[in-house]
């Protein structure tokens, strides 16, 4: 594998983030060095859950719909494309960002003292002078376990307002970090982007 | 559990980090909100290492000697004391930092492909007035699983002066994140503190 290397060689192409979450941006532009156009989408993220036999499926599905959305404007130019989209899973149940505070804090009473999954869904079109671009999407998924949380220290999370941006109503890269016994699988496809699968899956394509 | 009301306890408190390391100090201070003073200790880490029967026990004491060495300084007034040590443990063997480049190439060779732990120690000292100083101390184990590594891809991430200053050769927070696939247990302890195990070791301290 060349996973490193593959850092090094985006550098030089024109890179563009469709997606505008500050944390995405970070782990590629500040953490590996990428410098990137930010281009967010504006696909309805309004899929009809029922249709789909996994939450996976349906993560992967919205992301192509925001790298589709974005990568067919005219006049777009790019090497590399990429769009993202994260989740929360909990008995098979989709949690996205919770609507107001109580919304937020029955999310992370429902967490609290269990585990739950992060899927994070990543989706890429590279394109090449010459030929069609290249799609690839994929899901990774981490388990996350959360400590056995008191009413007060819930209520007092939420009083920080870190959770109402957060897919599940919490941010393991901040203040959340308190809330997180520990975790199985990558903590940067917690945090929204699994920064080492999406090297590995962009080895062919550098 | 009370893990986060205890970051929102110790604001008002006057704590003291005995660790130059940047990574311990940010988290603390940057992602807590914790305001620190930083002690570094001049404890001269070089415990016999065929004294201790596990790894996890000779971190401890290291760790312990630092809290024991700062904390015994006449006039230093605190009301919590931070002491930390993180080691690279593979196959029963400790990785601390890496001598040179040579050294960091052979140890990131070592890691290729396969699992190791980080272990981090702790050691709390909580003075209360009128009262004995209360110490507590405890390991955190994470396991950490690294990418099949290129020697191409080993060399360049070498030359980037990352693993320099890092136990194993390697900062997880940052272009080390490419290298590893996943782990099991707590992010931060990989990068040399556990803290939500600190936080519910603080519960009763603060």
């Amino acid at each position: 594998a060349m996973v490193y290397s593959v850092v090094t060689r985006m550098k030089d192409m024109r890179v563009i983030l469709a997606s505008k979450s500050p944390r995405r941006r970070d782990l590629l532009e500040k953490q590996l060095g990428i410098p990137l156009t930010i281009v967010p989408s504006t696909f309805n993220e309004d899929l009809d859950k029922s249709k789909y036999s996994t939450p996976q499926e349906y993560v992967k599905d919205t992301c192509l719909g925001k790298l589709n959305e974005v990568g067919s404007r005219p006049g777009l130019a790019f090497d590399v494309l990429i769009a993202a989209d994260t989740v929360v899973i909990q008995g098979g149940r989709i949690l996205e960002k919770p609507q107001d505070r109580e919304h937020a804090i029955e999310m992370l009473a429902s967490l609290s003292n269990t585990e739950h999954i992060v899927c994070s869904a990543v989706a890429i079109s590279r394109k090449r002078e010459g030929s069609e671009a290249v799609i690839k999407a994929f899901t990774v998924d981490t388990k996350v376990r959360f400590a056995n949380l008191s009413k007060k220290d819930i209520e007092a999370y939420v009083d920080t307002g870190e959770p109402m941006d957060k897919a599940g109503g919490y941010g393991i890269q901040a203040l959340g970090a308190t809330l997180v016994t520990g975790i199985e699988g990558c903590y940067y496809n917690v945090m929204g982007f699994p920064l080492q699968r999406f090297c590995a899956e962009m080895e062919d394509l550098v």
